[in-house]
């Protein structure tokens, strides 16, 4: 049984807890809110649970193995240190620090402690996500070309991060677990109207192979978009992730090119077949990300979307802040 | 009565041709072609029309008042060079030339002989940007804020230009059309993946006043899109050319934001009121344009899609092409 | 304050039981339901609450002013019978009672006994029908045409009744508010498949000044939907309730004829001008209408949604199930 | 090389002659239509064809080999006779005829002199039609639980039959297509509302083996629809032919229900798996047909949609008046 505190009870932060709730080998002692109504709400929804605003003690309790830090970016990193400090797992929320600095000091300091971090990259655990892996693990739609995701909505602004990196942590962790291979360099674009943050951005991603990644986000959009093409050689892919019913659609369609002497004697041949719809499994992907915590924990494993995986997207929100800042000039990653 | 010759008979042509047919003040006499396969489409559909596979015998043709040029852009140059040399005033395809030098010398050419050029930009004639710019106009939608379109659907694969030159045209000619300013810079990326043009590729255009462009041009798509958001400080708006009945919906959403002070008494009121499509008018846009095209003749008019205007695209479509081949370099206009 | 017991704690029972708990002038002091899983169920979220097996008990509670009937429609009459009996107050789920007589006997009851019945026609309650209502009251639409409502979708199959005494409540409930007239006559079709009742049925209803209701009812469709057209003199509407933002369409089309001497000189005029989506209140239904319930009690007002409403409601339904017997014979209400 | 007569040039029958002119094996020699403006049109077009405003004439030419009547239905019975009495083959739009009495004298004249009539059932030779036909042949939808067509749009009015006359004979030939059964009885409801013919209706058809069939066609509707629900026992399926690229959905989805002791003890198991969108050919459905037609008359083969076809659709739409008439009367056939 893995003893938990949670820091931050605040949007995601009951999510975490009612989930650790309901798992068999997870168990929530503590909370930590600053809000005293965040720590009204806990003891009402979880009148046996320990409530505290102090962050401090909760990090030196001993009945604790593992903190949940669901907090704001800037907080992860003294947050994280703290716990691992104290020989606590760190479960953290994404993306995991504001600097790759931050996060390669914690990923050290959990390997000489031998802790587990996990960073909360929540959309690797859908049902659609782990569809789309599969399919690509198989081969079904051959060498990738392009990956072009929009993340589209109204509001809601924060008040310490751009658009980037409110929205785009889910991009690049997916990218990054699907593409497997690190950019060779990104350009950012991108606009501030409202507080000083840009609330419009565009991001390209440059990969091996001629592969290329697009990021489109944004909080000023009248309407709600949450769509994802991924063209490959064999077949291409959209992923709606607004869709009840039918997330993932693969489209038997593609462009085959016969060179041929001379520029007009280029042969292209347009494939146009089926379109498929997988079942995708429907369950709470927080519920599946925290049993794993619990799993590897338990059995000393090493989480896939450990400290690195973490550290490769906070690389990526870099790279993106500095083009932005250049506008759109080409960082090396 | 203006009298046309016109030379492309290939995929726009008959349409060209047809619609010329129709209009009150104008006449085809001439049609040109080097395939007998079009020549011999041109006379069974229009019996009375002369065809020819010598663009310089059209050229020096005394009957002709003007000539459309409706070939491949790489020979835009050459054969509205040669038309203005005989006196016949030109309506070309878009883009207007392939390079601004060549763009700047027929607009004096033009300018020297007292003869019009139209640019085909026919998005301009459409309802829906005929409604947008209304609203623009009218106030409708407040400060503009950003301009987001994606044109994506597989195919068809050009020989001789890659995807922003065969793609973005219309968006450029649009955003000229409705922002009115000139974009200070250009960022674009994109990658190859079949036949040495680039297939996949993305514009940022930087307006001044923080109006912010963005274009998403792929033949690599398994379905089409045809969809911008136009973002305001008042209202915002979504234009998607693929419905049939509700092509432009007007949202009255929006942020306000009030400066308070320090960071965190930022006060953000999200809007979120009735939405409402209006009415676009469904004619043929080309019809409009044409008939526009007489009337500028006729009257000494000067058409709002000149030379200039070409220009005004082809130098974007350089700039964009500039920054892609350094993978994203901020080029200023 | 009210003091409620409520029996059935299975679907919905939970939702009645949420919603009184957060209401200022409520109370849920006891839940009956005969699982022992479901009485688990309350003990873990309200530790506060009685729970009990034994619905006499809860009847003759001297603490409660009234009582929700959550369960079964073959059991609301005995229950509600029973509650009314001991001088409580009752909140019964739709369809009121399996037979108007059972409705009826009700209804003198409570009237004798000074109490007030509220049938839970939560869909009275919806942003969507209040907006409908108001447009329909403001005379927007004009003299209404017709009402046609779509609602299928694959399960759930039902023990005990068929699919229009499942899913019609719905529909009927909501014509009779919109429409506010007595229909004439009823026809239904429908079949049975599976379990032998009716798991696919059309419903036809006559309306004075020919207005005509259809439902559509369908356990068996692969996709599901929640579509109804409105259509009226003046204007017409969509209503699609699974829409998160646009769910009520208004369109601006119409017909207009005038008759002129000889059947070919009939003019017909069509209408087609802009559509308008009005902004539509998104609060949980039932907390509105479980709030007018505490009201119309306190108050000693007649809710909208009585007795009498429940009781006409059941009546088409029987109307709608002697029809369907004689595969669409017209039966007169 | 079959020479053919076309009479009536006003909606459809442009669009006759154009696929005719198209065809190998066919000519069109001669177009009548009382129209002088419609005469104009075809001689503009076609300069080589005969034009007149007397049918007569045009029966009795000896170079014509068959006839197409392309006129409204009131006149389908008197030119089919008389074409079939000069001994032309007759190609007849839908419906057949007013009457069955009418089509079963025209089959019988037909047989009686060795000519062929086919019945303008375009719908039946679209790739969407014939997909769902080959999917019912192959068993892939199982047994057939019930076919369910929604076809709703604003107008057009007809000045001389009500809105089931003028929409269901498409969805009357596609039932008659697929089901290729005898439908036992109808049921139709419907309502007048503006020049005294039904502007809206539903019908209900009642077939062997517990397969139902609904229709519901509407003049009213301020948006388009044109889908169809097909629930089989193994398959369920969804035409949307308003869609271009995905018109058919098929969805692994059904129940299973097994019956056990006692009421409550019914198993219902719901499956849900993939969808699947097959590829569907995208040719001119009425070029195939007439390709068809031609087809028969020279190597003298039945069509499929021949007189016996074209009366079986007049039947069910005689029935559904005689039932629409008396407000939902169950018709037997």
């Amino acid at each position: 049984m893995i003893k938990f505190g949670v820091i931050g009870y605040g949007y995601w932060g009951p999510n975490v807890v009612r989930n650790l709730d309901l798992l068999d080998g997870a168990q929530v002692l503590a909370v930590c809110d600053k809000s005293p109504t965040s720590r009204k709400r806990v003891q009402k929804s979880y009148p046996g649970v320990r409530v505290t605003s102090d962050a401090a003690e909760m990090m030196s309790s001993k009945d604790l193995d593992a903190i949940a830090v669901i907090t704001p970016v800037w907080t992860h990193y003294e947050l994280t240190k703290a716990a691992l400090e104290h020989g606590k797992h760190v479960f953290v929320e994404k993306p995991f620090t504001s600097s790759t600095a931050q996060a390669e000091e914690l990923i050290n300091l959990a390997a000489k402690k031998n802790l587990k971090i996990m960073v909360d990259h929540t959309f690797l655990f859908t049902g659609a996500v782990k569809k789309i892996k599969q399919l690509l693990k198989e081969g079904t739609l051959g060498n990738l070309y392009y990956y072009d995701s929009t993340r589209v909505n109204l509001g809601l602004f924060q008040h310490d991060v751009n658009v980037i990196w409110d929205l785009a942590p889910h991009d690049l962790s997916i990218i990054d677990h699907l593409i497997a291979e690190t950019p060779e360099a990104v350009v950012a674009t991108g606009q501030t109207h409202l507080n000083g943050f840009e609330d419009v951005a565009f991001i390209t991603l440059y990969f091996p192979n001629k592969i290329i990644a697009h990021i489109n986000v944004n909080w000023l959009s009248p309407v709600k978009v949450r769509t994802t093409l991924i063209g490959g050689e064999k077949k291409m892919l959209v992923w709606n992730d607004l869709e009840a019913d039918e997330k993932i659609k693969i489209y038997d369609k593609g462009i085959d090119v016969k060179n041929q002497e001379g520029l007009y004697n280029l042969l292209v041949n347009y494939r146009s077949g089926d379109m498929w719809s997988p079942q995708v499994d429907r369950f709470e992907a927080l519920s599946h990300e925290l049993a794993y915590f619990v799993d590897c924990i338990t059995h000393d494993k090493v989480p896939f979307n450990d400290g690195p995986a973490g550290l490769r997207v906070v690389k990526m929100l870099e790279a993106a802040d500095q083009s932005l800042r250049k506008r759109g000039a080409l960082v090396y990653l």
